[in-house]
């Protein structure tokens, strides 16, 4: 899009919804779209977002002015806004450096989230290769007073294969640096998980087990980890220095933002539609999930416009913690325990804004049929597309528990994971149209469901985790 | 192509040119490609010089072990090598930061060549925008105590208009620093010279007016700038601190490095083949010109492979010092200034190992026809396009004042500015194949020119130019 149509896009001021778009007769996902396309009312949240917050980590500056930028403008927009308390972590990045010693090159690193940081003077060591997490063990002794690479490469294939890639891959980095420790490795490098090999560093969260040591632990990017993997495979162990100065201060308390469009005849029966307001630091967040952000609050705002109320509640949430610990999820499941009966379905969006397919979903016998038929008022948008899933969406897990039916927005996510926990996660990767079709098609499947004259079936809540907290074995984060 | 085929070409060992292959009946090109493919000898020099050496910036380490590599290399290959003396700028980068103080965003900047840096505690000031050179004349007095963004974005299209576009806007980044300086700025921002926006940095050589301030310059990715644009297009000028280390410590003593395959009639008749050794110090410049060694280093190799010498001496220059002074150019156009007009070409590949296409000329009259006869040897490997061209190369740009003939390697160029200048100009974006056949090209062709009976037609030397001494107006690198 030409520069000069974003600027003014991003300085237009929102119109109010006007009494005769209201009146009008076409199907509601054209009447929305049509209310969107000519307000853009989700770009410009975005462009505020990312332009003006920025990087919104957990604990910062950023994640703070969020909060406080969402539930003003949600207020401004004429909703009762709670502003709901959780406790998040306090991580902070600090200088991060690597570079192999000979031959000599500077290594483009980046910590992952919740490592510990190295001595001053860094982490000295010989490289061995593991080709994901399974590999480890081949290594054996080898792993001992070294570094281990995890090298295991993202596959690039079409866009439900794009997130399971992800998925596999991840538990190198999610699970990888407490495995190596146990073996004796001093330090833990991680291929960067993405689909675009521009020597970006791709940061994530890692969790240490309590029966591991401390290691740190720091993403690579894909062209570093194919020369160290070269130079292994030429015979000579690289040695790497690695200097993190990142460090884990005092939890802090933030906030859920939660707003409520109060249903005309069922106020206590609620459709949650979910996004969340923190991200990574490296970049701003546009996808990953200030789009979701966006087009929930679009949402909320586009559907106030249709002049009166749904029959049941649509709630707005906007997660604290999704990056590095879920502590936004737990506290509303914990928080709302009493009302979850209630909730006939929770919708996650967090996978970026790209053509919209239709939803993931995790609902009981039928539901996928219903939800088949109901998304047909989606055609025009191309979202007819209802896949069966467990893992819907990370923020909206801990209400499984409670047999809430879960949808997650289903896109086109082939480009997600070029951009997904990096510096180039930034405004201009996201394609305004998109972005409000994404926002219509979340929209129209709240007010379908807060209307539908029976609710979903209720899926069966899973058997309990045989890990002894949700925290200690938190679903994974997008 | 899959890891482990990479990792076999990177360590095996390149077989002798067996007698039998130069007995061959074949078409010239046949015969050099078949050798090629099977040897992979330009990927093989390629991955030594880009894992094993690394970055090469004129005065540092790794430029010395680029010289005493090639040099060495070519004399196990059986030539007789001259490392002919070059004095090369040492300008090293130190750390490099810029952020804007409100709204908090970090900025990902690298210094360009040359600059000086700015006091420890940086410099900060309000931005004003620019786009491109000829617009920093509408902002007048804003300019004043300020630090200018020089925003002109190149354009993505097809090869020969890539270049274009990059010689366009890169007027900013040569010429903008003064210009700005003489309006009163206080440091000076570019663009990024790119054509994929994945929050790279594009560095590149300025070079300072004697009339006018030196400030500090460095460039911002494309996403930056779109952000400090849309900032200061809100209405409010962001301020930026910009720290940077860099600085120019004494001249250092280089090399060109020269190897001849000796001409059997004509030996004092000379075909150039060129490439330049130096690279910038960000990634492992292995388009920018590693590809460009690889291929000549093995056309000398291929064509002492024919078991006969040529009519005329092919001879292989490694230049130094590109990418931030051209001294290498100028030290041996000043080397050889008796010999030029014995010199019936040159060619130079500093365009990447992409598609070839075939070549850009600047030669005399009758020329172009005669090289579209010769390329049709090339069909085979879809390299017959002759282009005329003025600006062929900027290392053999200095042997225009003799008329020299000069021809450039054309390829299909539309990635290469994706990754010029970047951390990401590494290995694994070189397609093994393409290398070899852009080796086979350029070799067939200077093979073609050294038999040929009569010499290309020699061009009419430019007329002198206006400016005092080459010194202060260097060709433009690429």
């Amino acid at each position: 899009m030409a520069r000069a149509a974003l600027r003014a896009l991003t300085c237009a001021s929102l119109l109010a919804v006007s009494v005769a778009w209201a009146a009008d007769d076409r199907p509601l996902a054209e009447r929305l779209l049509a209310e969107e396309l000519r307000t853009r009312g989700a770009w410009q949240r975005l462009a505020h977002l990312t332009d003006r917050i920025g990087p919104r980590l957990s604990g910062s500056a950023g994640e703070r002015a969020a909060v406080q930028w969402a539930a003003e403008t949600l207020t401004a927009d004429g909703f009762s806004v709670r502003r709901e308390p959780v406790t998040v972590p306090h991580w902070v990045r600090g200088e991060e450096q690597a570079e192999v010693i000979a031959p000599a090159h500077r290594l483009v690193v980046t910590a992952l989230g919740g490592s510990v940081g190295t001595p001053p003077h860094g982490v000295e060591a010989e490289v061995v290769v593991a080709d994901g997490l399974d590999d480890l063990e081949r290594l054996g002794e080898s792993v001992q007073g070294r570094i281990v690479l995890f090298n295991r490469a993202m596959t690039n294939d079409d866009s439900p294969a794009a997130f399971r890639a992800y998925r596999d891959a991840a538990t190198q980095r999610t699970r990888g640096p407490s495995a190596a420790a146990r073996k004796g490795a001093v330090a833990v490098l991680v291929r960067s998980l993405g689909t675009l090999s521009a020597r970006l560093p791709h940061t994530g969260a890692t969790r240490y087990d309590a029966d591991a040591p401390q290691v740190p632990a720091a993403a690579i990017t894909a062209e570093d980890a194919d020369l160290l993997a070269r130079l292994v495979a030429s015979g000579t162990l690289p040695r790497v220095r690695l200097r993190l100065g990142c460090r884990t201060l005092e939890d802090v308390p933030s906030a859920n933002v939660v707003a409520d469009l109060v249903g005309g005849e069922r106020p206590d029966e609620v459709v949650l539609i979910a996004a969340h307001l923190d991200s990574w630091d490296l970049g701003t967040g546009a996808h990953d999930d200030g789009a979701g952000v966006a087009m929930v609050m679009e949402s909320l705002r586009l559907l106030k416009g249709l002049g009166r109320p749904p029959r049941r509640t649509i709630r707005a949430v906007l997660y604290a913690n999704e990056e590095n610990g879920l502590a936004g999820a737990r506290a509303y499941a914990a928080a709302h325990a009493g009302e979850l009966t209630r909730h006939v379905a929770a919708l996650e969006t967090d996978s970026g804004a790209f053509v919209p397919l239709g939803f993931r979903a995790w609902v009981g016998p039928g539901g996928v049929e219903r939800l088949g038929e109901m998304v047909q008022a989606l055609a025009g948008l191309g979202a007819t597309r209802i896949t069966p899933a467990t893992e819907v969406g990370a923020d909206i897990g801990p209400l499984k528990p409670a047999g809430v039916p879960l949808l997650g927005l289903d896109v086109d996510g082939r480009q997600y994971f070029h951009w997904h926990h990096t510096p180039a996660d930034t405004l201009d990767k996201v394609d305004p149209e998109l972005l409000a079709k994404d926002a219509v098609v979340l929209a129209t499947m709240a007010w379908m469901l807060a209307e539908a004259p029976e609710p979903l079936p209720r899926p069966s809540p899973p058997p309990p985790s045989p890990s002894p907290s949700p925290a200690a074995a938190p679903a994974l984060p997008r």
